[in-house]
């Protein structure tokens, strides 16, 4: 089968448990020692019938080159990509939209803290930007299998099908006028647009935005990270959300 | 001199615009293309007396082997750590605990977020966690020229001296009751304790917070990461000082 390859004892056991991906195999290092996360591997690779096999640390090494496979590396089918047609229709619930973010650890990040905060699908465009790899997998700590990747040749055809279902985008811009805090985010169906790091939200998507909002900062000095900034916005409607219903 | 080295466009040039940092001399690769940066760089360097040499391209990567300099490495003096007495006295403010924090990316992701949200001081203790790196100072995007960075053999000791000077001490815990948004930041000088990834914050730092809080989440998903979780933190205090001055 055609495989991706993730890798931390975390992420291992986070796809065994969410059993979402298909396991081609599990490598351990033969030199690991035995701890508590290394046994819940053996014990549910057992259970639901996949071989685990103990190789050299070298092997490792040579899989995951920069060392921090912490032992047990995964082989296992590549997160399936899905349609926004079909996310509309069978998924629903909130979005966010990375619009060419090019940093692995950012998406991974950013993604982890989207499921944390109840959001649903994550659209990514085809050709600029990461798709999903083992580094987006890893940061992301599993958070890959809790939500829809949904993967689009164009993301200004993605925001209109959005708006015609009743969506409302909200844009992520510090020449907004309106600070984040001024939405209502427990009221809506909403898709978040997060930029390029460098680049910002490229002006045919920012054109279609319902909301354009900024975070706003005690210093002058540069900008904040984009999962940092993502963050700060999604946990936002977490608030909003959570005050609403208590 | 005893140096450091800080590599790419944005983390040389922001440092040079600080000014808190001694420059030994600035390396630019001999391929790189002519673009606005490195004239700013270059501009930079002859207004303040800086040496700037064009090297090969192979010398740099000799200095930064992953090759993220972007054609651009700094030799400067090593960052100041201060005194958390000195601190207190002459420069003030609210304050970040890092207890322990293991990873670069997230250390430098958090002092970033810490200076724009006005934070004046990060402590960080002598000997767990990391202290600052190149890493930090690339992932920081040079934010650590903008903040006081306090080094401390014991943070219990830190945190005690804090709480002598009326500073309010709040602990990030997700067995917490109280959610991060429950309390009043605008109201005092507080110094914010984050705990490390896996482990948390120590016990005997858990028993001096003057406060314990919770991120409230929508879904069971294992956790934030933490410079994440800072930047949710931080921001809500930025977002009450915003409203209750407007």
């Amino acid at each position: 089968m055609e495989s991706a390859v993730i890798y931390g004892k975390n992420a291992v056991i986070e796809a065994l448990e969410a059993g979402e991906r298909e396991f081609n195999k599990i490598l351990i290092s033969q030199t690991s020692r035995a701890d508590v996360k290394i046994e819940r591997i053996k014990e549910l690779a057992r259970e639901q019938g996949i071989i685990f096999q103990f190789v050299a640390v070298q092997k490792l090494n040579q899989l995951v080159p920069d060392g921090r496979h912490q032992g047990v590396i995964a082989q296992i089918s590549p997160v399936r990509y899905m349609d926004l047609e079909d996310f509309i229709q069978n998924i629903g619930g909130n979005i966010v939209i990375l619009d060419g973010v090019e940093d692995s650890h950012n998406v991974g990040a950013i993604i982890r803290t989207a499921v944390c905060a109840g959001i649903r699908g994550i659209i990514l465009p085809s050709r600029r930007g990461v798709l999903i790899n083992s580094t987006v997998e890893k940061t992301s700590a599993g958070a890959v299998n809790h939500i829809s990747i949904i993967k689009t040749n164009s993301l200004v055809g993605a925001v209109q099908k959005l708006k015609e279902n009743n969506y409302w985008v909200i844009a992520s811009d510090h020449h907004a006028k309106d600070n984040y805090y001024d939405i209502d985010y427990s009221d809506m169906n909403f898709a978040l647009i997060m930029g390029a790091e460098h680049a910002g939200i490229s002006k045919s998507l920012l054109k279609l935005a319902d909301f354009k909002i900024k975070i706003p900062m005690l210093t002058n000095f540069n900008s904040l990270n984009v999962s940092n900034a993502a963050a700060i916005i999604l946990f936002e409607s977490v608030r909003e959300k959570v005050r609403r219903e208590a």
